[in-house]
């Protein structure tokens, strides 16, 4: 059965999907036919109404993403992210009240991906529009993300303006994505000078 | 951003995806427009062309399932299942050269599901239509499915044919559909007379 073997395909692309966990996927939808047509469109539909912040190259729904739109938000300071997924983690912890830039990614010279390819000519930008006065770092905490925040410091030494990195309470060459709100809250008081 | 917080929501739906692994898959799927616009694609394509089996119960894309339709299994042998899902697991092994049969699930009296809600009627009523002359009973070894087995065993006892269990080499408690082509092997070997 074609129709079936490529739905199974296609869900094994996914992060964190093997075989298995896709054929139970797989037969899960064809018995719920509502909850895989409600599927198929909120798929649809997130692709359709979300693009990227033109501000911080995070995601948004309308012009501005919700922390750009948020008129209270400090703009003093500013959380350099890899993706818009960490935005919505550091949202969920409460922790960071200033607004935030994603670079789109890591340092990764083995794939091709140079400061060209990030968004840091961007924040280099923003910086005296918006009157940053502190950069908050947040990368993983990884040999890419660490790499990128100090490659990151160095390109913003020349503004004179306050570059932090967020302490790595964060277990060392995990993910930001799978912390706790705690680990979260510890990472941004202990943030150090760079 | 409702858009997105939808499309987590619908995704924690699915089996063993919680709410960290529904966000990196929507993330994921923001990423790669290509996946997320097949994905969906085929999930509404399994919906509209996928069904079961009139013959056996098992999902089928043509007028028969796959196994149903093809001409050299061996009819006097049916292999009695839970699910489709299990009728793949099975044919993987390649240890059944007969048919199936799907029941549609197994005995639940706390959730209503009595025998007139699995197929056990239409089986009975295979047996002497397709000349039928071995049943092997393959519900999973759980509570639910060993239950499920003894109740088909009973109602199968007039037709005097032969009826058999697969051996319990699955370790007891745990599902078909996580067993390996090695242990199914061995239970179809091991099979016992009820």
């Amino acid at each position: 059965m074609k129709t079936l073997e490529h739905l199974i395909q296609t869900l094994t692309r996914l992060p964190g999907i093997g075989r298995k966990t896709a054929q139970r996927i797989a037969f899960y939808l064809l018995r719920q036919p509502d909850t895989s047509q409600e599927l198929a469109q909120a798929i649809l539909e997130a692709k359709a109404r979300l693009h990227l912040c033109p501000v911080c190259f995070s995601l948004a729904e309308e012009a501005l993403c919700p922390v750009c739109a948020q008129p209270d938000r400090d703009r003093s300071t500013v959380c350099v992210v890899e993706e818009p997924a960490d935005v919505l983690t550091l949202e969920q912890s409460g922790q960071h009240h200033g607004t935030y830039h994603c670079l789109g990614g890591v340092l990764a010279p083995m794939d091709n991906i140079g400061p060209d390819e990030l968004h840091i000519k961007e924040l280099l930008a923003r910086i005296p529009k918006e009157g940053i006065r502190e950069v908050i770092i947040a990368t993983n905490p990884t040999v890419e993300g660490e790499a990128t925040a100090v490659y990151l410091a160095r390109q913003l030494k020349a503004t004179g303006i306050r570059i932090t990195r967020i302490a790595r309470g964060l277990p060392v060459g995990s993910d930001l994505d799978l912390a706790d709100s705690e680990t979260i809250t510890r990472a941004f008081e202990g943030r150090k000078e760079l």
